[in-house]
C-alpha cells in the first residue's frame, strides 16, 4: 500500500498548490448538502468526499452507518488501526492513476460535492473540553502585565501544563456568529460590581487537540499511548471576556469570562497528516518530571495567522502571524497531565493548547497582548482602530503545514461579533 | 388528582418511618436486576419499582422506550409537565387503596423488586459537571486558614455564586471504589515538586442539582426559568486532594487535585418532591445583583451527614452534621449565573453546591476543616485518628428531610479508599 504522506501523490480531483487540501491532508468533517442529513466527508481541493456514499456503495469497510454519523465520535471510537486503513482507502480513491472513482461518473456524481454547494457542521460531538495554558511567551507577557517582570510566571509554570476544565457546551463550528456576553464586571475605579455587557472582549489563537480513544479512570498514560489517543488537531479560538475573568477567577479559575463560546474549524486534520511536519519544541529547562517526558519530537511546525475586518473594511487585516512550534508544552505532554490523576479521557474530548504567541511582538496570539491591555491600539485600515472586539467584527484564524508544492492546511475559523442585546 | 406531597398518603408496598423513601419520596434511579439491562426505577421503602416493566403494560403514559434507558436523560428532556403527570401517576399506582398494582400479583412480581437485590448505576449521563463554593462558613474557613482572618472572603465572593467547571468524565455512582490519586506535590518545605501519591485526600460534602432542561446559548435565565430547568438532587462527594490542588491551582483554578473521582447517590429526589421542605437561606448582604436576585425561598431544610469508618473500624463514626440550608447561594442562583454569559445548559449538567459546612465546628463538611489543614487530628473510635483519608477508610453521607412520622431521603453515597497502585 502507498504512504498516503507521499509528496509525489497526485489526485484527479485538481487540487490548487495554495489548497489547505492536498491528497496528502485529507481531513475529516460533517456536512449536509442537497437537503440530505449530515454524514462524515474528507476535503479535497475545492471539493467533499461523501464518505457516507462511499461507504453505501460498498467502498469502504467500515462498522455499518461509520459515515452516516453528524459527528465524528463512532469513527474515531474504531481506533488506530482503522483511521490508518480508512486513510489509506481514500488516499487510494482519489489517485490520479485509480480509475476506480475517477472513471465512475455515477459515483463522482454521489459522493464528490463542490465545497461551496455543503454546509459545514460541528465536526465532533464534545465529550470534555479543557483549555491549557502553555506557551511560555503567552503566559510571561499576562504575567508581565498584571504581576510585574519578575513574578511573570507562576511558580508551577514550567513544571507542569497548567490547564483548566472549559464548557463543552458552547464549542461552536467556524461562521457560527458569536453574541457578545453580559457578565459582572468591576473595573478597577470602581467600588461595586455592576451586571453589563462585556467591554474587552478577545480571541485567542490555539489549536485544539481532539482525543479519538478513550482511557480508563485510575490509570496514568505512557507517552505512547497518548500519542495514539490524538486523532487530529483543529483550529480553535477560545473566546475571552476579559473583564468578567478578571473579576471572577480568583480563587477557582476563569468560568463565565471563557463559557459564552469557543469555535473550532469544520476540518479536522488527522495526526496521521500532521507526521511529517513534527517538529522538537522548545527546550525544556527545568527537565519535566519523569511522567511528563517525552522521547519523540511532540510539536508540529504549524504556521498560523489572525486576521481581523471590522464591518467597514472591505478585507480583513492581519493583527498576527505564528508557529503551533513554539508551544512549551505539547498536545501530549497536556494528554499525559490530564490523565495522571487517573482522570478518564474520553471520546471527543477536545484540548485546547493554550493562546500560542511567539517570541516576536508580531506573534502575540491575543488582543490582550497585541494591544498590551489596551494601552497600544492595534492599526487595522481605513482608519479603523483596535484595543478589543467590537460589534460585527470578524476574527478569522487560519493554520498550515508548508511542504514543497504543497501544503497541509485547516481551512479557517472565523466568528463575527453579535451586540449584547 | 391527588396530591403525591400529600403527608396522609400510604403505600400498600410497607414503608418505615425511617426509610428515606416514603410515598412522597419517589426518587428516580438506574437499576439493573435479574440480568436484565438497565432500566429506570423509582424507590419505595425497601423496594425498587421497575418503570419500564410498568411502561411495557401499558401503566405509564410516555415516549416509548423511556424508562427502557440506561439514564433519566431521555425522561428528563420530555420536560416538568411529563415529570408532574408521571410523579402523579406513579404516586398513585402506588397508593394502598389502589387495587391496580395492588392486587395484581404477575405485575407486582414483575415490577417491584426488592432493593437488596439490584444493582444502582450512574443515574444520569452527566453532559457537563460544574462545582460551586456557595457555603459562607466554608469558604470562610479555608480563606482563614490559606491568608488569615482579615482576607478570608475574596471581593468578589459575596457578589456571585463562584464555580469553576469540573471534570464529567469521572462521576461515578455510590459504592464505586477510588483509587487514591497520583499527582505533582510540593510541600512547602522542598524545593522542586515530585511526582507521587496523594498525601492529603479529601472529601467534601455537597449537594448536586441534576439540571434536566437545556438553555439555549447566548440566553440569560429567569429565576423562574431557573428553578424550572432543576429536576433533582443528588448527594454528592467532590474528592479532592489538597495538595494536588494546592500546587496547582494558581493562576487557573482546581484540575486533577478534583478531576479524579466525584461520587453521587444512586437516587435522585425531585425538585417536587423537596417542595415542602423549602425555607429562606441566609441573609444575602449585599443585596444581589438583579440578574442573581429570586423572591422565592430557594434552600432546602435537609439534613446531612457523614460518617467515615477505616478499615479496622466495625461501625463509621459520624464526623459531621449539616444541613443544606446554611447555604450562601442557591442552586437556582448558581444556575442564573452560570447562563448568565449566554452559556448553553443542558439536560444531564451537574451542578455541586459546594462544601456545605455550618456555623458550628461540627458541621464542617471536609476534613481540611475538621482537621484545620491537618493540625487538629480528629478521634473516631477504637483509637482511630484521622487528619485526612487513609487507603481503606469508607466515606458515606446521607442526606434527608425530615417531615412528621416519614423523612423524604436520599440513600447514601459511599466511596471506600484504594491504594495508589
Amino acid at each position: 500500500m502507498t504512504d498516503p504522506n507521499d509528496p509525489a501523490l497526485r489526485s484527479f480531483v485538481p487540487v490548487d498548490p495554495a489548497s489547505d487540501f492536498p491528497m496528502q491532508n485529507l481531513p475529516y468533517g460533517v456536512f449536509s448538502a442537497r437537503g440530505l442529513a449530515p454524514r462524515i466527508g474528507v476535503a479535497i481541493g475545492d471539493y467533499v468526499l461523501d464518505l457516507w456514499g462511499l461507504e453505501q456503495d460498498g467502498r469502504l469497510d467500515v462498522e455499518p452507518g461509520t459515515f452516516a454519523a453528524s459527528s465524528l465520535n463512532a469513527f474515531m471510537t474504531q481506533g488506530p488501526k482503522v483511521w490508518a486503513r480508512i486513510r489509506a482507502r481514500i488516499s487510494e480513491l482519489l489517485r490520479h492513476d485509480n480509475d476506480e472513482l475517477r472513471d465512475n461518473d455515477e459515483l463522482q456524481k454521489l459522493a464528490l460535492l463542490p465545497m461551496a454547494q455543503v454546509e459545514l457542521h460541528l465536526p465532533i460531538a464534545v465529550a470534555g473540553y479543557t483549555d491549557f495554558y502553555s506557551s511560555k511567551e503567552h503566559a510571561t507577557n499576562v504575567g508581565v502585565m498584571f504581576r510585574g517582570k519578575d513574578n511573570a510566571l507562576q511558580p508551577n509554570w514550567l513544571h507542569m501544563p497548567i490547564g483548566y476544565n472549559g464548557r463543552a457546551s458552547t464549542v461552536v463550528v467556524s461562521g457560527t456568529k458569536v453574541r457578545r456576553p453580559r457578565g459582572q464586571l468591576k473595573p478597577a475605579n470602581t467600588e461595586h460590581p455592576s451586571f453589563g455587557s462585556c467591554q474587552r472582549l478577545d480571541f485567542e489563537l490555539e489549536m485544539g487537540a481532539v482525543i479519538g480513544q478513550t482511557s480508563p479512570m485510575g490509570e496514568m498514560l505512557s507517552e505512547a499511548q497518548a500519542q495514539e489517543m490524538i486523532f487530529g488537531f483543529v483550529l480553535l479560538n477560545d473566546w475571552s471576556a476579559r473583564d468578567i475573568q478578571q473579576w471572577e477567577y480568583v480563587p477557582l479559575g476563569p468560568f463565565q469570562g471563557k463559557a459564552f463560546a469557543t469555535s473550532i474549524s469544520p476540518w479536522v486534520v488527522t495526526s496521521a497528516a500532521l507526521e511529517p511536519f513534527r517538529c522538537r519544541g522548545p527546550e525544556q529547562v527545568p527537565q519535566p518530571l519523569a511522567y511528563l517526558r517525552q522521547a519523540q519530537a511532540n510539536n508540529y511546525d504549524l504556521e498560523l495567522e489572525v486576521g481581523l475586518r471590522a464591518g467597514s473594511m472591505s478585507k480583513s487585516a492581519r493583527i498576527c502571524r505564528t508557529n503551533f512550534k513554539y508551544m512549551y508544552w505539547s498536545s501530549v505532554q497536556q494528554l499525559m497531565h490530564h490523565a495522571s490523576s487517573g482522570c478518564a479521557m474520553n471520546v471527543g474530548d477536545l484540548l485546547g493548547s493554550g493562546t500560542i504567541s511567539g517570541p516576536e511582538k508580531s506573534q502575540r496570539g491575543s488582543l490582550l497582548e497585541i494591544s498590551w491591555n489596551g494601552t497600544e491600539p492595534v492599526q487595522l485600515a481605513d482608519g479603523v482602530v483596535r484595543t478589543f472586539l467590537e460589534d460585527g467584527d470578524s476574527l478569522a484564524m487560519r493554520g498550515w503545514c508548508q511542504s514543497e508544492g504543497y501544503r497541509v492546511g485547516f481551512g479557517e475559523v472565523e466568528g463575527t461579533i453579535l451586540p449584547a442585546d
